[in-house]
């Protein structure tokens, strides 16, 4: 294969240039300490993790990790995502601290593949974990958790879509119980959102017409508080009625949180993760097809890490939320520069330290004029006074022999 | 080999509890808002970079960058430092922008094998590069700048020792002119700071007593100014006289700076990256024997990305002075619980909103009392209450039955 271009970088690997890193740092700092405020404190794990226990806990693809080997032929990957990484750290280092623990974190994740489809192969997420609370009102915790957090950074228009991993099995099993491969294929429909291909597979698979009818109904079962009254007549399941009683009380603890207005129920939604087990939500800003934000609730996680414990959690897709928000309006720094002839190196100096102290200002120094501090020169001299117009607010010229004039342009 | 346990990670790779990252967090945002305020504009590259343009570029050696194929076969590298990526970037990207530019980064970078000493394999820098302006002005800019960065970042108690390249290998070369190997010899020795095999090495070498006697005075080339003025009787040599008039300068340079007081001259420093052309340097803490920040010229690689330019930049090790500052003073919030029964859930939700919204506070909700909201069984309610009055600053109990009574415990 040919070698790449000097200049070139990986597919799907970006660079941020100053002004975007500045909108994305102010994203990330304003959202984690909202995150803060609700308790979460920050963590941070390596980017490189063993593939025997965090590789393949992940509810990542095998062919969506980036793998290598250390010096010692074992593979490692670099981290797909932060939970199965924070569940390892709950289980070992913190293993003494009573439950629930929430933390936070802000990281850059990683996924193979994704490059060819022009998404991104590492991107920003900004997340909370609360491990060892089973309650609704934990996840509703992290619903309210995830609104609060896109206001935090900056979305104003969005909607919350919540579902239910674990009721939906339920339904699934109660109506299809010994046929899971059945199951498997309605699921995989519901998840590419192929409400035509899941209406084909239901009216072909000789089913009595009571099951069919329920089967079909899934698909409305999507509203506000009507569905969890909808959702009750459809079974008489012990297990399934618990979920649907869990599903009932996070509306209403949602309700409690005053952020009803931006979600809705949906029980078609199947989490992106395996490793969910019951609510799990996407969020949508108007602006993108995408989702902002996602989450859910994963009771069987910590187990593989030898503490067993209920736990959910969310991440905002950080990169996403910077690309929708584009050129906002982050303060800028003044910036001035204090060009000096070298006899007047120390007053220059000092005249920019005192202006290095006021809020606000970013302060150059340019030793100019004599030959041992020649400048590049890759510009004209015209050409470079025309362009620091351009990029400094202000240019203080110290060219004086002895007490140092100051003039400004 | 054997598999790895559930709850391990790759060796050099470290974890950052809450603590320590609130701590690493401070001294990231310390650093560079001082950066800032000297010009430098943050910006960010890949984890990932191609082995053929960054890696093969890059001063680390082979064995210690982490390699992996991407999907197409072709090899990658995890950066092992930003100074490359940020050549890439300015010959590319920013190949539009006039010199000179200042960029600033805090990132982490890897390098293999170094876990091998018990070192870590990823840590973190903070660093700038000033690219385009190739006065002593520049460098002494670089070295201010790491001066006013360390103090940022909290270390109080440091010493700066700065070299040159360029002077160091122009006397080798004009007291050994085709003696290359032996040039080698002595720098390694340099390196290793083995005085004493440097030594032998030049009484074994056959050449001149007059040589031998420069040879040997080299390692006192240690000092303040007065080093200047001595290493001026060591050369005839144009070129190795502009180094010193070029090392001279940056002294002069540093003084207008006021941060002589912390530098001194050490001309038998040798930079530990393979690029340096000319100025280096390293800060030492009070505390360790490592550097905790290093530097130095780099005047020939921009070249090798297409776009020649003469540069000089320094790097924070960041990790090192977390370690150095320890559990420090920062600042902590005030923990509140605010627990509650299922019927006060917007009382408690109410609450909580309006303490987060306080300066300084992190609060967090707890549903208590029925089944439905039931908690994990792990702790028992003894051990869970008297724990809890150790992480809380304050618990707040709802548990009335109407109108919220508020009790402090």
């Amino acid at each position: 294969m040919s070698k790449p271009k000097v200049f070139e970088k990986p597919s799907g690997m970006k660079d941020y240039l100053p002004g975007a890193v500045t909108r994305l740092r102010s994203i990330e700092s304003r959202v984690l300490a909202c995150m803060e405020k609700w308790g979460y404190r920050q963590i941070m794990t390596p980017t490189l993790e063993y593939y025997d226990t965090v590789g393949v806990t992940s509810a990542t693809s095998d062919k969506k990790l980036f793998k290598l080997l250390d010096n010692r032929g074992t593979t490692l990957v670099m981290r797909s995502d932060m939970t199965t990484p924070i569940a390892r750290v709950i289980a070992s280092l913190l293993k003494d601290e009573p439950l629930p623990i929430r933390l936070a974190y802000h990281a850059s994740v990683f996924r193979a593949i994704e490059e060819e489809a022009g998404r991104d192969a590492e991107f920003f997420q900004t997340g909370v974990e609360l491990v060892g609370d089973p309650s609704p009102d934990a996840d509703a915790e992290v619903i309210a958790l995830t609104v609060a957090s896109l206001q935090a950074a900056g979305i104003t228009h969005f909607k919350l879509a919540m579902g239910h991993q674990g009721l939906l099995n339920g339904l699934l099993q109660e109506l299809l119980q010994d046929r899971p491969t059945d199951q498997d294929q309605l699921k995989e429909r519901l998840l590419a959102r192929d409400y035509v291909g899941y209406r084909r597979i239901i009216r072909t698979m000789g089913v009595p017409a009571e099951v069919q009818a329920k089967l079909e109904g899934i698909l409305g079962l999507r509203g506000g508080k009507e569905v969890c009254s909808k959702v009750s007549e459809y079974t008489a399941d012990e297990n399934t009625r618990a979920a649907i009683h869990d599903l009932c009380e996070i509306w209403e603890a949602l309700s409690a949180y005053g952020v009803q207005e931006h979600a809705m129920i949906d029980l078609t939604m199947i989490g992106d993760f395996s490793y969910y087990t019951g609510m799990i939500f996407e969020a949508y800003s108007a602006e993108l097809g995408f989702p902002v934000a996602s989450g859910g609730r994963y009771d069987n996680l910590l187990q593989q890490f030898g503490r067993p414990a209920p736990a959910t959690g969310f991440a905002l897709k950080t990169t996403r939320i910077l690309d929708i928000l584009g050129s906002g309006e982050t303060a800028e720094a003044k910036r001035v520069l204090v060009a000096y002839v070298p006899q007047q190196r120390r007053e220059a100096y000092q005249l920019a330290a005192g202006l290095r102290e006021r809020d606000g200002y970013a302060v150059e120094t340019r030793c100019i004029g004599n030959g041992v501090t020649g400048h590049t020169t890759e510009q004209t001299a015209e050409g470079k006074l025309a362009y620091m117009g351009k990029i400094y607010d202000e240019i203080i010229l110290l060219a004086g022999e002895a007490d140092g004039g100051v003039r400004d342009e």
